[in-house]
C-alpha cells in the first residue's frame, strides 16, 4: 500500500493499517485476518445487515434524547445507518459469516462502516474517530450481547414475512390446480399401494392446505423473535445504558422497523437464550420436510412418461439428459428436495450450537445466524420456482386418471360395511387375480344383487 | 403346543395358531413374527395403547348412536376398552414399536384385544368373532388410517401435559434457588472469560424463566396435535363412515379423553400430513437443548472443588468413581445432557420419517410415535430427577464468590460511558497484568478521583 | 422390607438397604435411585454386560499374576466372570441404560455382581466385602476410565460380527433374486423418468454388490474399535496398576475375547477419544441408508398392484388394512426404512456426545454405547427379516417387464453416437407423442434403413 | 440485448438468446432460469469444475484414440479443458450449487464452456456446435450418470488430500506444544471434577495424537472416493462407449489428475451407490467433532483471566467486546467449534440425500456435493487458522498449574492398592473439607508414616 492507500488505526493489540477508503476500521481488519473461512461476507445476509444499522440508528436516537450524543453526532450517524439500510454499503460488511467472538465482529463492522460514513457526512475524513468514535458514540449503550441476537432477530422476521408470501402464492397455485382437477377421478395411494378412490383435486387442495398452515405456525414465531433485549447491554445487566433508555430505544427500534418490537421478559435469560432461533429453525424445517414431501409426491405421480404412476405432467424445464435424447426430469420439484435436505441439516446445526451456549452468553450465535439466514433464503427461492417454474404449469393425464379409477379393485371398501371385511377381502382378491370387473367378484361373494353392488360403488368416490 | 393350548385363527393369508389366553389374534400373531426388531412392544407406551382404547370406545358409541352395532355388542366393546385404559391389558400389546405398515398392526392389535375382552365379557370365549369381530365391529367406521394418527396425537398430548408439569415444577425450583441466591454477588461470563458483576440470584432465575418459556411453547402445541382425523377412515375418503359419525365419534373422544379434541380441517391432508408430530419434536428438542445448557452450567458452575469455578456445590448422589476416593460427579446434569443428545437425534429420526411420506399417508408413523412418546418420557423423568435430585440441594459457595466479584475488573464497563473505551480497556489491561485493584488503575488512566472511581464502580453490579 | 429381605450396605455418602438376594448392592443401588430414566436396564444390551465380565476376568488374571489377588479370590472372580458371560446373571445388570457419571454406575454394578457371585462361590453370604471386595479386589487395578470404554468397544465389535453375519446373507439373497432375474429386461429409470434399457438381474445383483461392500467396511473398523485403553486406569495415567499389568491383561483379554485386541497407542488421548465409537455409528448409518433406499427401490418396484409400476411381487406378510380388503402392503422393507431413520437419528446423538467431551474423559458414553449398540441390534434384525421375509420370496413380473422393455423409447440411446442427439431426441419426442415404436420414428428423423435401426437397437439392451 | 451481443442458440425446448461472449450455452442459461436458489455459482468450488474439465479432457482422449473424434478437434478439446483446469474459466461455471437434473446442468455447463474455449482455439466463433459440439463432441461417449461423481470423487479427494495437510501441521503445532509444556505437572478432570495428577505436556501431545489418527482415516477413503464408474455413461450399461474406452478413459483420467483412479467393481451398482460420500462426509463429521472438542478444551484451560481455570493463555487474536474494555475471547477456537457445527449438520443432509436415492441414481449428489466440498473447505481454513492464530502462540500459566499440582487431593489414587479405597475416601473427604495436605489426611487415616505416604504420593503423577 502507498501512503495515499491507507490510513492507520490502533486498537488495544497494536496498530494496522487499513485501506484509506474503506469504511470498515481495525476492528473489521482483524476479524478479516482471523476469519477467512467461508468467503462468504456477511454482506451476502443484507437483511442483517441492514437490522444492525437499524439498531444503531434506534441507538442513536434514544441517545440524542438522553443527552449522550451530540445532535450534529446523532444526525450523521442516523444518516450513515439510513445509508446502509438502502444497501449502499452491503459491500462494506466483509467479515466472514462464520467468526468467532460471538458477533462481535459483526457489530465492529456495522460500528466501524457507520462511523466512517457519518464522518463523511460531517465532511470529514475517515479514521477520524476523535470526532465520531465507533465505539463511543455509534455503539454508545450498547454491547454486542444484546445489539447482535437483537439484529438477527429483525432479520429472520424479515425472512420470514418474505417467505409467507412465497408460500402464500405456493399454496395459491396448488389451489388453482386442485380446482382445476376437481372432477377428475383417480385411485388413491397409502404405501404405494392402491387403495380407494379419490379426486385428483382433492390431492392438490391438500398441498394448498397444507402450505397454508405452515404459513401461520410462521406467523406464530415472529412475536418470539421480536422479543429483544436490546438495552441489557453486557449479559443482561444494561451497564453503561442510563435509565430511561431501554423504553426509548425499543420504540425507535419499533418505529424505525415497522416491527412490533417487545422487551424481553428478562434480560439475563434472553442474553443467553437461543430458543426463539431454534424454534424459527424448526418451522423451517417443518416447511422444507413438507415442500419436500410434496415435490416428492409430483415426481411419482408424473413418472413415466412409459413406464411410470404417468397421472400428471410437469412442464418441461431443460433438457434432462446429456445423453437420453428427449428425456425430461421433474428437475424443480428436484431442488425443492435439496433445498429441503440442506435445511434439515442446517437445522441440526443450529440446534447443536443452541445447545452449546454456555452461562451468559451464546457464542455460537454466527453460525445460528447463517444458517436460519440461509434457510430462509434458499426456502424462499425454492417456494418462487415451484410455483413459477413447474406447479402453475402442471396438466392431468386425463386417460390414465379414468383408466386406472375405472377398475379400481379398491372400490369395494365401500361396501364391507353391507357385506363384511371377510367377503369383501375374497372379492378382492380373485379381481386383482382374475383381472375381471370388481363388481363381478362382489357378485360372487356376497349375496348382493349386482344393481346393488353398482349403485353401492358408484357412491364410494 | 397342546390342543388346550391354543386356538386357530383365520386370515386371508391362511391359517396360524394362537395361544388359547391371548387376548391378540392372527393379525397380531403376524406382526409379531413380521417385525421381531427392538424387543420393545407398543405396551411400553401406556398412553399410546389407552389412546388406542379410547378411540375405539368413542367409535363404538358412534356406531351404537347410528345403530350400526347392537347394543350389547357396544356395551361390551366398552366396557373391553375400559379394561384397556385402565392398564389391565397393556402385556397383551404385544406388537413390536418398530413395525412396517404404517400403524396397521398397532391398530389391529388393539382391535384384537378388545375384540376378545368383549367376548370375555360377554361370556364368550376368545376367536367367537362371529359375535364380536374385531374389523366389522371394534373397527366399525374405522380405518387405521384415521385411528392410529389419532391415537398418537392423544399420547403424544398426554405425554406432554406430563412434562409440563415437571418442567413447572423444575422452573419452580430454579426460581426458589434464584430467590435463595439473590443477594449474592458474582462475575458474569461471556465466551468463558470474565465479563462484568452480576448476582447468582440473577443466574438462577434466568433458568425458571427459560424453562417456564417452554412450558408455554408446549402448551401452544396441543390444539395442533388435537386436530383430529378421526371419521376419514381410508385416506380421508371416509368411506365405510356413514353421515353423521364423524362429528358424533370426535364428540365421544373429547368427552371420554377430557381432551379439546378438534375436526382437522382437510381430510385428505390430514391424512398424510406429520407436521404436528415435526413441530412437537421440535418443541421436545427445544427443551432439551435447553436443558442441556443449564445442565452444563451448572457441572460448569460446580467445577472443582479445588481447581473448577468452584461457585456452587451440588448435592452429592453417589460415589464418583470406582478409582478416585472422595470424587463426586455431577451424574445429575449429565444424565440431562445425554437425554438431551438422545432427543436431537430422535428428532432427526422424526423428520427424516415425516419427509418420507408418500402420496395419501406416511407409512412411517410407527417410528415417530415411538420417537416422540421415548423422548417426552425420557425428558419428563429427566426434569423430575434435575429437580429432586439437584436443583433443590444446590448450594453456593459464598466466599469464592464473594472473592471473585470483589477482584473484578470486568467493573470497569460502568465508566465506559465516563473515560471512554480506551482508556478503560488501558486501565483494565494493567490491572490484569499488575494485580492491582481496578480502582487503581482507572485512576492511573482517567482524569478521576478516587471517590469517583469507587462510587461509580459501586453502582455497577 | 422385613430384616430377612434385606441387607445393609455402606459408601461415602452413608447407608442403604439393598434386597438381601440381590447380587448388585449400594452403588447399583444408588444408581437405580438416581437415573430412573429409561426404563430399559443396561441387562438389555447383553454383549455391554458379557464385555463388562470379561474385563474383569482378565483383570483378575492379570492381578493373580502380579500377585496382587489371592489365588482363591482370583479363581472366584473368574468363575463369577464366566457366570455372567454365560448370562446367567443379565438380571443383575439392572442400572439405566441412561446414566450419569461416565459409566462408573455399569462398572460398579459389575464389581457388585462380580463379588457377589464370587461370594457365592465361596460359600459366603452377599455383601461379605471384606472377602471380595467390588473395588478394592473386583475393580483392582482398573477405572472406570478404561474398563467401560473397553467393554464398550468389545461389545460394539460382537454386534457388528453379527451384523456382517446377516448382512453377507441378505447380499447373497439378493445374490440369488439377480440370477434368477438375469435374462429379464426391463426400462430402467433415472429421477423416477424412463432411461436406457436394462436387466433385472442387474438390479438386483446391484443390490448384492452395494451391501457387500458394507460387509468389508465393517470389518475394517473391527480394528479400530478394538484398539483398548485398558491399563490406562484413571485419565490413562496407569495410577495403581503396577508395572507389567498392562500387557499381561490385555493378552488376557484378547484370550478370552477371542478378539484381536492391541493396546491404545497414546493412553491419554485413548481415554478421551470417542472416535472410533463416530466411526463404526457412521458405518451403521451408511449401511442403514443403503438398505433404506434399497427398500425404498423394493417397494417403489412392486407399488400397484393395479396403478403402480408393478415390475416385482413382494411375499405377502400380513393383511394390509383394517379396513380395504385384500390390500397387502410392503410392511418388511418399510420396516427397514424405520429402522434406518432411528439409526441415521441415532448417529446424530453419536456425534453431538462425542463432540461434547471435555478435558480428560467424554462423559457420555453412556449414550454412545446404547445408540450404537440399539442401532447395530435393530439393523442385524432388520436384515434378517428382509432376507428371510421379503427378499427371499420376490417374483419377477415379466409380462410388465417384457411389455415395458418392448416399447422403450429409451432405446434411441444407442444411436447416438450415429445420428447424433439432437436427431435422436427428435426422434424419441415423436416416438412418446405418438405412441409409434422408437424404430419408425428414428427412420423418420435419420438416414438410416429400418434394418440399420433394428440392429443397433438390438444391441442396446 | 442488442444484436451484437447475443447469440441465438437451440434446443429441444426452442430458442434462446445467450450473451454473446459467454463461453456457456443454452442449457447452462437454462439452468441459471431454472435454479436461481443459492447465489452461488458452481464455479466456487474450483476443484469440482476442474475435475469436471479433466474427465472432459479424459473422455476426448479417449475418443481420440478409438477414432471417435479428429484430432483436430479433440486437440481443441483437449486445449479448452487445461484452460479451465488452470482457473481461466471458472466464471463461467455459473449454475447454481444447488440445482435439480442430478448434475445434468454442471455437466452441461461444462460441455458447453469446453465446446466454446475449443472452438476459439480452432479460430470459430462461439455456437459453431457444427465444428465442436457440447454433446456429441465434448461429451462423446459420456453421460452425465457417469461424468458428474466421478468428478465429485476427483474434487472431494483433491480437498481431502488439502485437509490432511492442514491437519498434519495442526497435529505437529499440537506436538510441539506437547514438547514444550512436556514437564509441568498439573491435575487432569473428568466430568469436570479434579482427577488425578497429570503433566500438560500429555495433554497437547494427546490432541497431537488424535489428530494424526484423522490424517490416517482420511488417507483410509481415497481408495473408494477414487472407485469411478466413467465409462458406465447412462446408468451403468455403457451404451453409446465403444469396446475398450472404459479402460482407456480410466487410463487417462488417472494420468491427468495424477490420482490412483481405479474402475468401479459393479457399474449399475456404482450408478447409484452413494456411500463412498457417505464415508467421506462421516469421516469429516469425525474430524470437526475432534478439532471441535480440542477447541472447547482449549477454551475451558484458558477461561479467566481472573475467575477461570486459567491453565493457559490463547494469543489474543482482536479486543473481545464492543463494551467490556480489556476483554480477549477465545475466538479462533470459536470459530473451530462453528464450523464443526456446520459439518455435523451437512453431514445429515448427505445422509438424507443419499437414502432419499431411486432406483438406477442419486437425483440429489448435488447437494452431496455443495456439502462435501464446503465442509472440506470450511475444516481446512479453520484447521489453518488453529495452528496459525492460536496453537502455536499458546502459552502454559505455569504459577496456576504449580499450585493446583501442589494442593491436589486426587494424588490418593495412587495409595489405593496400598490402603485401600475406603480409607483412601475418608482420607480425600477430610482434606478437601479441612484444606489441609491430602499426605497429613492419608497419614491419619491409615497406618502409614508420614515419610511412606510422601513418597507414595511423588510416584503417582
Amino acid at each position: 500500500m502507498t501512503a495515499a492507500s491507507f490510513r492507520v488505526e490502533r486498537d488495544s493489540l497494536g496498530e494496522l493499517r487499513v485501506p484509506a477508503d474503506a469504511y470498515w476500521g481495525i476492528h473489521t481488519a482483524r476479524a478479516q485476518e482471523n476469519f477467512p473461512i467461508s468467503d462468504t461476507p456477511i454482506g451476502r445476509h443484507p437483511a442483517l445487515v441492514e437490522a444492525l444499522a437499524t439498531v444503531k440508528q434506534a441507538a442513536a436516537a434514544a441517545n440524542l434524547e438522553l443527552g449522550l450524543l451530540p445532535a450534529a453526532t446523532a444526525d450523521a450517524i442516523a444518516h450513515a445507518c439510513e445509508r446502509v439500510r438502502r444497501g449502499e454499503l452491503h459491500d462494506q460488511f466483509v467479515v466472514d459469516v462464520i467468526q468467532g467472538g460471538a458477533g462481535t465482529s459483526s457489530n465492529m463492522n456495522a460500528n466501524e462502516v457507520v462511523a466512517n460514513a457519518a464522518l463523511e457526512r460531517l465532511g470529514l475524513s475517515r479514521g477520524r474517530y476523535d470526532v465520531v468514535h465507533p465505539i463511543d458514540d455509534v455503539n454508545r449503550s450498547q454491547a454486542t450481547n444484546d445489539v447482535y441476537p437483537t439484529a438477527i432477530r429483525i432479520a429472520v422476521t424479515r425472512g420470514i414475512q418474505g417467505l409467507r408470501a412465497e408460500l402464500a402464492g405456493l399454496a395459491g397455485a396448488f389451489a388453482d390446480r386442485g380446482m382445476a382437477f376437481g372432477a377428475i377421478g383417480k385411485v388413491g395411494r397409502t404405501q404405494l399401494q392402491d387403495a380407494v378412490p379419490m379426486r385428483l383435486g382433492d390431492e392438490f387442495t391438500a398441498f394448498a392446505v397444507a402450505i397454508r398452515e405452515d404459513v401461520q405456525r410462521l406467523e406464530e414465531v415472529v412475536p418470539l423473535l421480536l422479543e429483544c433485549s436490546l438495552g441489557g447491554t453486557a449479559i443482561g445487566t444494561g451497564v453503561t445504558a442510563p435509565q430511561g433508555y431501554r423504553e426509548r430505544v425499543l420504540n425507535h427500534l419499533g418505529e424505525l422497523s415497522g416491527l412490533p418490537i417487545t422487551a424481553a421478559a428478562h434480560l439475563f435469560e434472553a442474553s443467553w437464550d437461543t430458543s426463539a432461533f431454534l424454534t424459527a429453525s424448526s418451522l423451517l424445517r417443518r416447511c422444507a420436510v413438507k415442500l419436500s414431501k410434496i415435490s416428492s409426491d409430483l415426481r411419482l405421480l408424473a413418472s413415466g412418461p412409459q413406464t411410470g404412476l404417468g397421472e400428471i405432467r410437469l412442464p418441461p424445464r431443460q433438457a434432462g439428459s446429456s445423453i437420453m435424447p428427449g428425456k425430461v426430469n421433474p428437475v424443480i420439484p428436484e431442488t425443492i428436495n435439496q433445498i429441503a435436505f440442506a435445511v434439515m441439516g442446517a437445522d441440526v446445526t443450529v440446534g447443536i450450537a443452541g445447545e452449546a451456549g454456555q452461562l451468559q452468553l451464546n457464542a455460537f450465535e454466527p453460525v445460528i445466524a447463517h444458517s436460519l439466514l440461509q434457510s430462509v433464503a434458499w426456502l424462499t427461492n425454492g417456494a418462487r420456482i415451484l410455483r413459477v417454474l413447474c406447479v402453475d404449469g402442471i396438466l392431468a393425464n386425463e386417460e390414465v386418471l379414468a383408466a386406472n379409477a375405472a377398475n379400481a379393485v379398491g372400490a369395494v371398501t365401500a361396501l364391507v360395511p353391507v357385506i363384511g371385511y371377510e367377503a369383501a377381502a375374497r372379492a378382492a382378491t380373485q379381481a386383482l387375480r382374475t383381472g375381471e370387473p370388481i363388481a363381478d367378484a362382489v357378485a360372487a361373494h356376497a349375496d348382493l344383487s349386482g344393481a346393488d353392488v353398482g349403485r353401492l360403488l358408484a357412491g364410494a368416490g
